[in-house]
């Protein structure tokens, strides 16, 4: 990647002061910054810095009037701070996707198709009736079972494993280590004190736009034609549980080491903290916000509800609650000072 | 896999109505399934979908009166739930165990033998003097280390990874990204305050038809000549954490993101919800009973305990004082008041 | 491995009573040792089996007064504990560093450079311009992203991940299907609903010294030219969540399932037990111990507290509380009987 300052001015929508065929290869801190890079200035006390930066460029705001010379070309913008995401969205966009091409070796079965731009990287295994679309980058040590269909745009990050019949949808990003299928937790207990494994025969659908963190498990549904389904644009971070039969709704980001028991229902836009555990056959509703290491037992009907505690109950009346069990010791004393009191020094005392 | 209405009846022990040729590819609901699948009806409520289905054929109950004509052979049956399932298992058992073969590159060490029937897929490595036994399927991406014993009709999912000397019964399916006989976590404090590695020379013995959920981590024992031990029968879920040293009785069931700290002895027949924590060097009764989330931080000796909470206590108590906890607040002002009215306003009040 | 008895006595400082010239292969326990195997007494009752053992040689102290004929050749230490310590260590080294060369087919890209006394296993990947040290060893199905750098005597066990610009130190050991330097978790809400992905760009550094467990996860920073940084001589154990931009300081110790959220900095020597999970952009003071399953909300300033509870407060305190709480509805009962006698029946109860 190599830009000249011109053109990300252009791409900027921002004007030029100095050397605009100076050429940019990176992004940079302005404290960190060297030759070849650029950065930016947003808070007023990084401004020394922009004096003694060996940046190639530093994009400034309108309104920032210099009160030494500056040896950096300069690119001035509205909001330096908002161009500079830009910027960075923009350069990851391309390291994520500079990938292509195919490294050997790596393995593709039977009437399997991939797309256009794509990339497939060594001792990368793509089964048999496998579905790729185009702009995918399978990374390696990947791993795609039979019968799988994988949307545009997608990023497989080292060692996710498909199991067969997976159905990821488009502009998906699966970290390393995820397992997208493995069977749900069905076991029938027989008379004699062992378990009788239920056979695992549905799928895992995952929709556009949904990003799944490292680790994160999310096993298939139970039944044949059935699914484990999370809708467009949820977001689930590391070594997350998703067990078999459940559906998260839209926009629902849940945070790392929870867990979601089989067969619940999540609703959209829900907001769950870490390590917090969802029971079976549950139904969240939706807009539901819940607390770190809270435990579901019971269905959430009521919209918009803000939970935490085990079993959850409102956060505010949560953190009262648990403001007296801090002092009951103290309650307790005071207790039984009244007993005594009340009902004489005779009166059996609990210990 | 094809088999005709006839076979399948025979199969089932059921009587056939209807083209005994046609062919069945697929089990599907009778909702949704299509031409070549066999379906099933149980529940009266979904009757109405089997004067509609395009099914080739559905299994029905010898007291099932059609009240119209019906396109579909009929397969009649005395339980079509259960015969249905007899179905979905032997169909199961045909689609994990049809891959048969060796793929390659894959990588096999010196000394190292494999049984009848063996599937090694691409880019698996099996290490030296390993023995695997019959019909034995290793997916894509597994690690058996050296001198590794599996035993027969073992299913070891993608990336599963067995350290050195790791012992695999029968009959076990261990699914994708589990590991293995990896480090317990033994450190030795010194003076200067940083700590000593302590070797971890044992291994992790697993018996006869256990299964074992995806990411799952098993840590090899301590001492050389000992084992990190899962007895027959064992169902373990996914992100399950078992540390170094510990025994799992036979058929006792752990659900997923539950933790297991060094030494301690899980008896037979228990059943752990999810994130449960269980401290280390304890010894858990057989047929105990834990809840999600709880942490147990002593030995539980008494059999059959059915507990809850942190620490954890019975289950019915544990929901009495927690009724009681959320009322805290409320209990705390009615305890103030009493105390103005016994000792008058003059006395000091807790905050 | 293969030393006689002789050299064994010498890299113990002991002195042998019997043939120096056996040959020892391998360390055992004393009742279950054979010949070729060394075996130790210290804890006088064990002294039966030194009569009847088949080890070859036995290590055992200088205040050791046979009161039988022995078999096997012996090792006198002054502590023959510590003494097969020594050996036990050395022999795990032995075994853990004795892989050596290059296992085909393996992949590295351009401009990397491999150390002196490696090990690449079969399948591994090393991408572009990596640089890894002398004595390193990369089990199979290791990926190293472009631009990473290991350090000496280093330990990749099988499908370790390493994201691009991951740095790890020196004498560091990563367990199976750790994962270095996947996204942080990091969304803008948009007005619509949907979340934006903020494109993580920083990396993970890892200093000398440090272990990590199987299955761990630790995100990169999410700013260019930041790092989340582990300390030297930090222990990680199994399948613990590191978020972005955390600091975690020298030789702290977390053990398993435990979470720390994006951008706390926990504190030098803090002992933190497992399922513990920590909020984000907290400081955790140094040598703070956290008890299991607790919860950290807050920062903690002073240094050396010992912490439990959700949210957290003092161990013994949290336990005085919790003795309470488990009576709570005998409190709850207590209270409304001194209501009746001191307001009289007619008091409003609540329920």
């Amino acid at each position: 990647m190599e830009f000249t300052v011109s053109q990300i001015a252009a791409m900027l929508g921002g004007q030029v002061e100095g050397d605009g065929n100076a050429k940019i290869r990176m992004l940079a801190k302005i404290q960190d910054a060297k030759g070849g890079q650029i950065a930016f200035l947003s808070n007023p006390k990084y401004e020394n810095y922009i004096y003694t930066t060996q940046a190639s460029a530093v994009i400034v705001s309108k309104d920032f009037k210099p009160r030494k010379a500056i040896q950096s070309a300069l690119i001035v913008v509205d909001n330096p701070y908002s161009s500079f995401t830009v910027l960075l969205e923009e350069y990851h966009r391309m390291v994520s996707f500079q990938k292509s091409g195919v490294e050997e070796p790596s393995f593709i079965g039977a009437n399997s198709s991939t797309g256009q731009n794509l990339y497939r990287g060594a001792f990368s295994y793509i089964g048999n009736n496998v579905k790729i679309g185009d702009n995918v980058k399978i990374y390696p040590h990947v791993y795609v079972g039979d019968n799988c269909v994988v949307g545009n745009n997608v990023i497989l990050h080292p060692n996710v494993k498909l199991y067969a019949d997976s159905k990821i949808g488009n502009n998906c990003v699966l970290h390393a280590g995820v397992v997208i299928g493995s069977d749900g937790f069905g076991f029938a207990p027989q008379n004699d004190g062992t378990y009788k494994s239920i056979p695992q025969m549905g799928n895992v659908v995952i929709e556009d736009d949904v990003v799944i963190g490292a680790n994160t498990v999310i096993d298939c549904a139970t039944l044949y034609g059935d699914s484990t389904i999370i809708r467009q644009g949820v977001k689930l971070d590391n070594l997350i549980q998703v067990a078999h039969n459940v559906e998260i709704g839209k926009n629902t980001v849940i945070a790392a080491q929870s867990g979601v028991s089989g067969s619940t229902k999540i609703g959209e836009q829900c907001v769950i903290a870490g390590q917090v555990g969802i029971a079976g056959h549950l139904v969240i509703a939706n807009k539901t916000s819940i607390g770190a290491q809270a435990g579901i037992p019971k269905s959430i009907k009521e919209e918009g509800l803000k939970l935490i505690g085990y079993p959850v109950f409102d956060v505010k009346d949560y953190f009262k609650s648990y403001a007296v069990f801090k002092r009951l010791p103290d309650l307790n004393y005071r207790l039984r000072e009244l007993e005594k009191k009340v009902l004489g020094n005779g009166v059996e005392q609990p210990e």
